[in-house]
Parts: C-alpha cells; sequence; structure tokens
C-alpha cells in the first residue's frame, strides 16, 4: 500500500493526497450520514490527465476508485466501502469553467464547479443555468450528471441530462474520451453521453461537460393555490400545461399534513391559504415578455380553474420576496420533517394519470397497518415525483420504529409503485441505498444488461463498485 | 437453410415469410437507391413475442437480421448485405396504438406505427406529436427511434430521443425488455433507453416505445427574413430565442443558391423575397395563448431585429395556406437538386459559433479546387444542421464528377466539420454509408467503447451486423 501512495505521490502533490484520518473523514460520511466509510487515501486532482493517471494506477493494482463531487448525494454514491482499500476521488479542485459560449448558448466546465456558481457565472452573461436543487450551494456539476439529479425546474428544462450536450469523462482503463461537443444533433453511433449520465460513476469518471444555457426569463410569477384533492390538482396541472405550456416552470403540491408540520416547527413557514386546505400547489410562471403579460396570462387560467371548480382559494406572490417565501415553505418542510425526528423517505415518480389511485391505496394500507403513522407527501407533481415520506406515530421512538419497520413499510410502498409502474428513485439514484432492491424492480432482462454493461466497460470492478449495479 | 424457413414458419403463417424475389425486393433497397442487398427471407411479425421467438431461432443458428421499418433511411441501415444469408425483419405489421393516456400526456405505440399517423392520431384527442420531417407519411415510429431521427421541430422539442420516455425492446438473446414506463423522472440505473436510441438496431430491437405529447399551438405564424450574412443570421436566432424562447419552432436557412435552383426547376417555388437575397431564413413562432398574441411578438421582434441591421426585409404570410408553400419552398430544394442530376449530400452540424468560420472556409476550398462547383446549402440553423451539399458544375457528367469526387470531397468538408468540433452526421445516422469514416471522427477511445457495447449486448454479431461499427 506504501507503494501505491508513493506512486500517487509521482501524479499529484503530497497535500493532495489525504492519508490522515481527521483529513479523510469529511470525504467518508455521506450526507444523511446513513453510510461511513474507510479509504487507503482521498485524492485530489487538478487536471484531468491526473485523473486518467490515477485511474490507470489504480487499474494497474486492482484498487477501487470511489469518485466524489459536492459529496451531498441522497443514496450513499459517493461513500467509499469499509475496507480502507479504496481510494476517493474527489473532483472539487477542478472547477474551472473552460468556456461560455454565447452564440451556441453553452457552458463548457469541469466537473467540480459548485452549481450556484455555475448558475451565477451564467447569469452573468444573461443565460439562465436552469439545474436548480437544494444543495446547490455546495453540490458539483459532476455529481449532478453523475445521478442525473432533478430538482425544482425539471417540469420545464428536464433532467441534468437534458442539460448536458457532451462530457468529458476518464475511463476504467485511465483513457481520456473527450467528447465535449456543444451540438443538439450529433447521431455518430451509440449515446455515450447518456450512458455515462446517471450512471454514478461505475462506468467512467466525468470530469467535463457542455450544458446547454437559456435566456434568463424577465419576469416571474408566483402563486399559492388551495385543492381539495389530487384528481383537481392533476386536472389544474393539465389546464397550465395547455394554457402556459414552457411558462410553467414551476408546479409543487403540499399535503395538508406537511404544512401542518411546518407550521409547527417553523411558524412563520405556516400556509397562507386560509385553513391549510388538504392540497396546496405552488405554481410559478416564468416570463420571457413582459411582467403584464405573465400577471395576465397567470390571472386568466386561475379564473378558468375557479370556474371549473379545479381550486378552491390562491394567493399570488406580491413580490420576489413573497415568492421566494413560498418556495421556502416548500423546502422546509423537509425540515420539519427533521425537527420531528427520524424519518423514512422515499422518493419515487408515479405516472400522473395513476397517482390518485396510487395516494388513496398506499395511504389506506400503511394508516391500516402502523395505526398512527404519518404521512408527509408533497414534491414536484408537475412531473409525477413525489416524496412519499413516513413519519412514525407521535408517541413512538422514532429511532426504534424506524428500526423495526424501515424495511416492511419500503416494500410495502414499493410494491405499490411498482402495481402503477412507477420509479422507486425519481431523482436521487440508487447509489448503496437501493442496490438490492434494484434487479427486483428493473426485472432480470434491464438488470443483465446493466450488468453486462458494467462488465464491458469496467472489467475489473474498480469503478465505484457495489453501487448501483454488482458484478 | 429450408429447415429454418420451415421452423420460421412455425412461428408466422407462410405468407408473412417473404421468399420470392420479387416479394422480398421492395425490402431490399434503401430510400435513395445507393444500396441493393439479398435475403433469405423477409419477415412480418406482428407481435412482440413473434419478434423475440425470431430473434431466438436466429441466435441459435447465427444468423443475421435487418431489422426494418418504413424503409426511409439515408444511410442504408436497414439494407441487407448481399450474402443473401441474412434476414430482414420488418416490423410494419407491428402498428398498434396501445394507449394514449390524457392525464400523463403520453402515447404508447408500436414500432411500425407510421409518423404521420401518429401525429393524426394525438391531433384528434387535441395533443401535439411534434416530431415531423420529410418521409412523415411512410416512416415508422421504430425507425424514427433506431436511427434517433430530427426533422423541423428539434429546435422547440428535441430530436426523438428527447420525445421518448420508455421503450420495449427484444435484445439479441431474444429476451423481451419491458421498459414501457411514462415517467419524466427515473433514475433507476443505467440509461438503456438512450442507449437502444439511436443504436439503428445493431444492439437490440424497438418493438414499442413510450412517447411525450405536447398541448397543440392555437397559432402559428410564418416569416421569410431577408438576411445578408451568416452572423447576422444567427444574431437573428439568438434574438428570437431570446425573445420568443420556446414560441420559436422553426429556423431555417437557405441560400441564394439554394432558391435559384428552386426557382429553376419549380418557378412557383420561387422565392418572394425581393432579388432573391444572400440569405432567406424561414422562421415559425407557435403560440398557445391567441394570434393576436403571436402575430404582435413577431412583429415586435422583426422590428428590433431590423432596428439592429440583422435584417434587410422581411415577408409574412398572411394564411396558413401561405405559410405552408414557405415550407414547400424549403422542402422543394432537395427536389430541386435531384432535377438538377446527382449530388453530394452532407448532413452535418456546426457550433453556432463556429458555423461562419466553417461556411467561409469550406466554400473558399472547394471553389478553389473544383471551378464551377456548386454549393447548395440550407438547413436547420437553429439546432446548427446543415444539408451542405455539392452539385458538379453545369457542363460536367454528374455521375461521372460525383465517381471522380465524392470521397476527396467529403474528407474535405469532413475535415473542415472535425475542425469547427461538429457532427458528420446531425439526424440521418451511420448506417452502413458513415461506418468507416466513424472511428476516425469518434476517435479511438469512444469508438472502442462502442465497441465494446455491441460486444456486450450482441456477442454474436447478429443484430444488424456491421451497421454503425464492426466487431
Amino acid at each position: 500500500m506504501n507503494s501505491i501512495l508513493s506512486q500517487l505521490n509521482q501524479i499529484l502533490e503530497q497535500k493532495y493526497i489525504l492519508i490522515e484520518e481527521e483529513d479523510k473523514a469529511p470525504y467518508l460520511t455521506d450526507w444523511r450520514k446513513r453510510y461511513t466509510g474507510k479509504a487507503l487515501a482521498v485524492v485530489l486532482p487538478r487536471t484531468t490527465q491526473e485523473v486518467a493517471k490515477i485511474v490507470q494506477l489504480c487499474a494497474a493494482n486492482q484498487i477501487a476508485l470511489v469518485p466524489q463531487g459536492g459529496n451531498t448525494g441522497f443514496c450513499g454514491g459517493a461513500t467509499p466501502d469499509d475496507s480502507g482499500e479504496q481510494i476517493v476521488l474527489n473532483l472539487k479542485r477542478m472547477n474551472t469553467i473552460r468556456e461560455i459560449d454565447v452564440a451556441n448558448q453553452t457552458i463548457t466546465l469541469e466537473a467540480g464547479c459548485i452549481l450556484q456558481t455555475v448558475q451565477e457565472k451564467a447569469a452573468e452573461q444573461d443565460f439562465l443555468f436552469p439545474l436548480s436543487l437544494g444543495a446547490e450551494g455546495s453540490c458539483m456539476i459532476g455529481g449532478n450528471l453523475a445521478t442525473n439529479a432533478g430538482g425544482t425546474n425539471v417540469l420545464r428544462y428536464g433532467n441534468t441530462r437534458d442539460l448536458c450536450l457532451g462530457l468529458e469523462v476518464v475511463t476504467a482503463k485511465g483513457e481520456i474520451w473527450n467528447g465535449l461537443k456543444g451540438l443538439r444533433k450529433d447521431n455518430t453511433g451509440y449515446d455515450l453521453r447518456d450512458l455515462f449520465i446517471g450512471s454514478e460513476g461505475t462506468l467512467g469518471i466525468i470530469t467535463a461537460a457542455v450544458m446547454k444555457l437559456y435566456p434568463l426569463p424577465i419576469s416571474q410569477w408566483t402563486t399559492l393555490v388551495a385543492t381539495d384533492s389530487i384528481a383537481s390538482t392533476i386536472a389544474l396541472l393539465n389546464l397550465f400545461q395547455k394554457r402556459a405550456t414552457s411558462l410553467l416552470t414551476g408546479f409543487e403540491m403540499m399535503t395538508q399534513e406537511s404544512l401542518a408540520l411546518n407550521e409547527k416547527h417553523f411558524p412563520r413557514m405556516a400556509n397562507p391559504l386560509k385553513g391549510n386546505p388538504p392540497y396546496t400547489v405552488l405554481i410559478e410562471l416564468s416570463d420571457h415578455e413582459s411582467e403584464a403579460h405573465v400577471r395576465q396570462l397567470l390571472e386568466t387560467i386561475l379564473e378558468e380553474a375557479f370556474g371549473a371548480g379545479l381550486m378552491t382559494d390562491a394567493v399570488i406572490a406580491n413580490n420576489l420576496a413573497q415568492a421566494k417565501t413560498f418556495w421556502h415553505m416548500r423546502e422546509h418542510i423537509t425540515l420539519a420533517q427533521a425537527e420531528e425526528g427520524a424519518n423514512l423517505k422515499h422518493d419515487i415518480t408515479i405516472p400522473l394519470s395513476a397517482l390518485e389511485s396510487f395516494i388513496q391505496e398506499t395511504d389506506a394500507l400503511i394508516k391500516a397497518q402502523y395505526p398512527g403513522i404519518r404521512i408527509i407527501n408533497f414534491g414536484h407533481l408537475g412531473d409525477g415525483n413525489l416524496h412519499y415520506n413516513i413519519a412514525p406515530p407521535l408517541d413512538a421512538d422514532h429511532q426504534a420504529f424506524n428500526a423495526a419497520h424501515e424495511k416492511p413499510i419500503y416494500e410495502l410502498i414499493y410494491s405499490q409503485v411498482e402495481r402503477c409502474h412507477g420509479s422507486i428513485s425519481a431523482e436521487h439514484g440508487v447509489g448503496q441505498l437501493k442496490l438490492e432492491g434494484l434487479r427486483a424492480h428493473k426485472g432480470p432482462v434491464a438488470h443483465d444488461i446493466m450488468k453486462a454493461l458494467k462488465t464491458a466497460l469496467d472489467p475489473q470492478n474498480i469503478l465505484n463498485p457495489h453501487k448501483v449495479v454488482s458484478i
């Protein structure tokens, strides 16, 4: 092992090879503190060539590498195992924005760029970089790509995958694939880009990317709308999709229970809609014409929705500050849950046409089996993405309850997801957390294809082994 | 071989196994009549299970299969070789629309559905299925997916890839992968969908798909705009992208030479812009609000463009019929070229920021080398996609000129494409036509990954061998 470290030292300065426990510690536990691993070293390369050399060294010595960005993942995908034989390869020093191409509306940047920085640099040139999620102050674009991150702008701009035009990747052999092209059309063979995106560092290490930029909207209007059923919430969504089409940039659903929890722990984040209705929907429109245009469009659609009986009440944000409060309300649900104690999180997608049946049946099954249990359901409804979370009964010991019931509750929810042809991981990925259930979820044919792909591209199994798929 | 045919007959009725030369002939020559192959048989399955059984039979006997849809491809991807040992598997009988899910805004359909039928069925339910291309009356959705077809709506809605949410695929083993999920978010492992899309039937046979639907626009305005340089044309595009954003659904560029050829062969398709300016741009806006809204937006942007000196003239279509004429003008360039005689077609993409330099340098190089040569350049400029076509000098024997110079002209153009980090196949794919040049274009690392993927998923090389990549 000393020989490996000394060979690493021929690639990187000593200070970029962390071997002391206290130096390594921040890289060895995941964001949610579910997993803590060990590592031979944490290495911090600055260039793609350094990454390639490190992979070559590891390939020659059959040492496993765990690629890591901002370490904000929810599924333990960037945490090493506990063997102490893996090397964590953190890309935070690769944080150069290589180019902003104004005419082509693209940005070429390295994997270690922090998402918020990318948003800011794009805005300086009057562009929107649409990817936006809770961890944007610390997550990195390489991790966003590796997990195909979602977030709040998917409804209009798609997942990270949809924002990417080209990649630079270091393969399991330590070769560099330069696929950094900023092209909207390129049908020259297999779609390697999308294969690496979402593969969580198990097929190659993404070191740089060309991403799409969009014109900055000049006006945004945010509103909270009260509805009394999932069916009318979906009809409301369909109405907004039809009338506002791509001006619709946010459609978030929050249940009464979610916002009651907010009010309990953060009284300033209480629902401004009278009586905290069964469902509160946050709707955002973004416009490139004028404030008057979008305001009028919003009011017209709300009138139509009211007339059609799809909604019972609405509050339009009077200014940007109030719009931000509405979004904070949405984001505070997760924090309120944390205040309430440990809970069981499920990041699922259901086709919109099956959503009402999913929620009704799953709610009923869970409540029948676990009296007093609390269902905190909210999410990016416009994408069919629910964060269907479960809190133990008020009087239960949370840790004990979760330990005893986590697995059967997962199984109950996931079997409902299967029944509705949904996904057990909408935007958080697989990592370690969902590795085990994946074969059953994907079916043997798809899972065998995944194994064949992993074996083809990483036959030594040195890139983030036992994440996503085991070979 | 008789044994194979009799085994096929246990899967399909005799009438769906074509073995007579005259019956097979329509399936053995490609659309552009560049390639003619032979086949042991042409088989016409009706169900996914039949496709699976046929593949199993071929896998057991190491017989190669060539999947085929409407047979409208431009690169010979669906034409068998001349061994007479391959079987053409045409999917036209698999033409059921399985479901239109209104709330989820998706359509589930089989590979043999004709594109135009899909557009019409969607429209009956008040939806737009945005994929649109010249061959839409005969091309099939399976072929669109297999080649990741582009067309005129890519600017707003993306390539076929971007319209697809889920697939059903028969693998090289004859297994069925049911990935028919209509989800906007699904991060459960490797992106198999995008791997099969664009693989031209070499990794699996796409038998069905879930595709996205969009609300039908209620008003469209089409205009022809005169510009005097590529630079101002791109500035005009950027202006429309900024002001009209997703209302911009068409931005097609036609050079003076292209439209002069139109006028020569189809006088009614002459350019209505005075004096046939250096560049004519067809711009289409589609709106979901009102006719008045989009008309005013278009006029405002044109005024701004005129004021900024980006354009010299414009004609707005007065009605839908005139708008269609503008589009016909664009489509007639290809027909005018055919009238003029054989020509050399190049389907390339260039990043917009490099487009002017590409055109100036390539035009100059070609004209210097081949005096009298004519460059017919037009295309989906909004995507950076040029159909940079070459017609021999007026007085030359076209066939002889093409035969003598095709290869060096390709090489000259493709080396310019490489210099500008473009693509040698924007939307037409690889097939047989571009197989040879692909390794050089992709680079050895990407090409080796493609070979590894093909070997992993089709180790016997029975799915459309020697298309896209040879192993």
